[in-house]
Formats: C-alpha cells, sequence, structure tokens
C-alpha cells in the first residue's frame, strides 16, 4: 500500500447527490462563485500548478483512487502543502466536474484578491488591458500566452467573462496561478492610472497609422484590447498614448483577440528581453 | 422593391423536410463531405470572401430574406458571377445550418483541388505543416493566422480533423478561400518532398537547444507543428533540418498549437518581409 493511499485510507466518498456534492457543482455558476468566493480547478495539470503556485487558497482537493495513483506526486505535493485530500469514487467526481473529461482530480479554491494597486506597486513593464472579453477560451488563451510572454500582470474590465469560470481556468492550462489577474476593473479609470504610474497604453487597432514593428516596447507599457467583434470603441482608443495595428501580410481582414494578445505581447516579451531567457 | 429583391422573386423554399434541405445539412458530416466533395459555408462574411476568391466552386447559395436586404452587396457580388442564389424561409435556413447563428446566409460549395505539387510549382517562401491537428478551433486558428502572416500554403496530415468541417471552416473566417490548403499529407513524405525543392523544415519543440530569435527565417521554410497534446513525434523532428524552441519569458509550460503556429509564422513574415506591408 503506497504512502498516498494509506493517508487516503478513511473511506471514500460515494454519494453523488451528497449536499457536498452539489455544492461543488453548483461552483460552474457565476452566481454562487460571485457569492461564495470560491471556484473549480479541474484535472491533473491545472491542480498541480493550483499546489505549486497557490496552495494556502485550496480549499479541498478530490481525487479517484486511479488518479491518486496516476498523478502521485501531484498528491504528494498537496499533502506536503497541508491541503485537505479526500478520496471520491468516479460517480462523485463527474457529478461535481463542469468538465467532461476531469481526468479523476480536482479542486475547490478561494479566488485571490488582487488590486490594480498592488499590481502597480511591483513596477510592472509588461501588461495587456482586456475590454469586454466574451468568449471564456479566447480569455484563457490570452492569459497563458500573456503568462507565456512573461507579462506582469493580465487587467480585464467588469464587463467581460468571468475569470474563474470553469472553461476559463482550463484553458489557461494553469497559468491563471502563474501572473495576477485583477478583474472587474473600469476601462476608461484604469486608463488613466496606468497613465499616472507611467506606463505607456497602446490601443490595438487594424487602421491605425504606426505598425508593430514601428513602437518603441522597451518601456514599461500595456497594450489594451477590444472585444472580438467590435474592437475598442473609439472613446477609449483616444484615451491611449498610442494606436497600433498589427501587420497583415495575406488577404486575412484581421487577426482574433487571443491572436492579436499573443502577437503584441511575444513582440514586447523580444524587445524587452533580447537574450533568449530559457 | 429592390433589384435583389426583384431576381430573387421566385417563391421562397419553405419546407424545412425537404430533399435539398436534408442533402445540405448532411454536409455537417465527414462521410458526406467525402462523397460529395462538397462542404457548407456558413454565414454573410465566410459566404462573402467565398464569393470574392472561389466563386466558380459554388453550388448553391440560400439566403433569408432579412439577409438578403442586411447584405446586399454580397449577393450584388453573387448575381454579378452567376452563382445560384435561393430564397429560403428563416426556418429552412435554420434546417440546413450547423451553426447556432448562421446569419441568414449559407453556401454549399465544391471543395478546391490543391496539391502540394501545385503549391511547390509556386515557389513558396513560407508554409507550414500541421501534423494530427485535432481540434477544429485550432486548425482553423492556424489557417487564418497562417493567413495575416502572408503564408503560401498551409499543409495537413491525412489523419487530422478535417479542413472542411463547418466548424474549422467558421473559425477561418474566409482565410480557407484566401491561401491554398493542402490536405491529406503524410508527414514524412512531406517533409521529404519539400527537402527536395529547397525548402527548410523547422521543427517546433519546447526542449530545443535552438531558439525562435536565433534562426534565419529570410529563406524559404516550412514550420513542422506536432498534436496539441503531445507534440511532434521525435522520428518526424529528426527528418527536419532544424528544431526550434519558442521561448518562454514567464512560467507558462507551454503555448497552444495555435498560438505556437501564429507566433512562428509572424516572426517568419517579419523577418522576410522587413517593411510594413499594410
Amino acid at each position: 500500500m503506497s504512502r498516498n493511499a494509506e493517508r487516503r485510507a478513511g473511506a471514500p466518498l460515494t454519494n453523488p447527490r451528497s449536499d457536498r456534492v452539489r455544492s461543488v457543482r453548483a461552483l460552474a455558476r457565476r452566481s454562487v462563485r460571485m457569492q461564495s468566493g470560491r471556484f473549480l480547478v479541474e484535472g491533473p495539470q491545472a491542480v498541480r500548478e493550483l499546489v505549486r503556485y497557490a496552495a494556502p487558497s485550496i480549499v479541498d482537493l478530490y481525487v479517484t483512487a486511479a488518479a491518486g495513483e496516476r498523478y502521485a506526486a501531484v498528491l504528494d505535493s498537496a499533502y506536503a502543502a497541508g491541503v485537505f485530500v479526500h478520496s471520491v469514487s468516479d460517480e462523485v467526481l463527474a457529478a461535481m466536474a463542469d468538465a467532461e473529461t476531469p481526468q479523476g482530480m480536482l479542486a475547490v479554491a478561494q479566488q485571490p484578491e488582487v488590486s490594480l494597486t498592488s499590481v502597480l506597486a511591483g513596477s510592472p513593464r509588461l501588461l495587456v488591458l482586456l475590454q469586454e472579453v466574451r468568449d471564456p477560451g479566447n480569455l484563457g488563451t490570452v492569459i497563458r500566452g500573456a503568462d507565456a510572454a512573461g507579462s506582469d500582470a493580465v487587467l480585464i474590465t467588469d464587463s467581460s467573462v468571468d475569470a474563474y469560470s470553469p472553461k476559463v481556468v482550463r484553458s489557461t492550462a494553469g497559468s491563471l496561478f502563474h501572473l495576477p489577474v485583477v478583474t472587474g476593473l473600469e476601462a476608461s479609470a484604469t486608463i488613466q492610472e496606468l497613465a499616472s504610474h507611467g506606463i505607456r497604453t497602446l490601443a490595438t487597432e487594424g487602421e491605425a497609422a504606426t505598425s508593430l514593428a514601428d513602437v518603441d516596447l522597451t518601456t514599461p507599457h500595456c497594450w489594451v484590447m477590444g472585444t472580438e467583434a467590435q474592437g475598442l470603441p473609439d472613446s477609449l482608443a483616444t484615451q491611449c498614448d498610442q494606436r497600433v495595428a498589427i501587420p497583415i501580410y495575406g488577404k486575412a481582414e484581421s487577426l482574433n483577440m487571443a491572436m492579436a494578445a499573443t502577437i503584441c505581447l511575444y513582440t514586447s516579451a523580444t524587445a524587452q528581453q533580447p537574450l533568449a531567457p530559457y
């Protein structure tokens, strides 16, 4: 009997209709997340990153016997961090999960309280502000791309999709726990606040006269990206220090928002860190 | 009465259970597409690009009265190109469509026959070869990104998702009609074929010793990308001229395939076309 199996020797939870299961499953609903301040983290990869970077925020971790054997290293880290680990039946895990394939493991965690003030106190060099991003997959992809590009934080307006919805959490592939994600911001006030801290704001806009290739990206700046469908409203673009177009070399009309963000952030990262960092 | 309304003055198709409706709707199935060589193009944006770039491939165009008024310019181009336009009721359009919101317009088109040979005859400078791409949204996003970056073609192996599935077509946002998309290829033979035409093959690989920033991208080359989950098999990477890593500046383990492809292709485009092209 392995050490993990011993530690989980208490009888597994087997009733998929219990109050506990219902309360976990309810976290797929935005209203329940808002009220409780908690959210779901599904699958061993995401749980591993959660344990690694935000273990104190974990309320409970649920795991099936098969997943406990298969992802023993994740469980060991969780035990070492003092996380409450509960053994559950396959039925219970399926009943708790939002994902179709949660791979036998999920956690309930407390949403971090991250403010723009605390981000600005860290003298950030690279930021992205998303205005009214609606698609969960797009938001998750931008958070993942911002992480890969070494951004200091992702800023999201209050009219956007909830960053703690299960689909966003899944599509960040753990990046949600790697960098501060500030939610509930008002776009115009945020642009002002950034300016007052000497951070240049760059509005992405297909029609802009300045190309991405011609912008100085070595100093601290924040990319400001609009909605998938309409782009950034002119009132907000006007507030920014510069309007920047991503060049289109072929016949495409535009890039989708997540791709545009990834290209801008990687161009910035390359400009700010000319030596290969890996 | 507008000119379009006049030209569509024949009675609209109103029976959502007719054989015609059924045969259009059946194109959502891969087997039916394979057999007929036809596919669905949904929504006014995609139809507009289809009319603009591949009008001769259109078998039929279906439009509701409301969409005909709203997207009159698309219809005018279609009439000018000699396309068969059919007026249909809202119910018929909904019954034909795979999309939840086809916005009142869809076309049935013949899949183009594009071969690697014809692509190579055009002396391509920038290509991407996707091995076993499974996610329709990812494939569509790569085709769109490849178009934006001015790639000469997208090459796809036979083990990949069908490029003519409605979800892929939708997520290309019209780019499917802007550049040759060669499907059904065998990866190893394709890499050999590219080499014999003097096109360098670059395998993307997280662990590679060479960074994207250090590769000469001014000469003709093809990015070779593996599956979302496993990356490129070593047997294929070995066949390529060079293994290249996209630098990760933050804590993310990797980028998703579509983002990785977009970053590589844009870096190539910038290297090949140093002057802003727009």
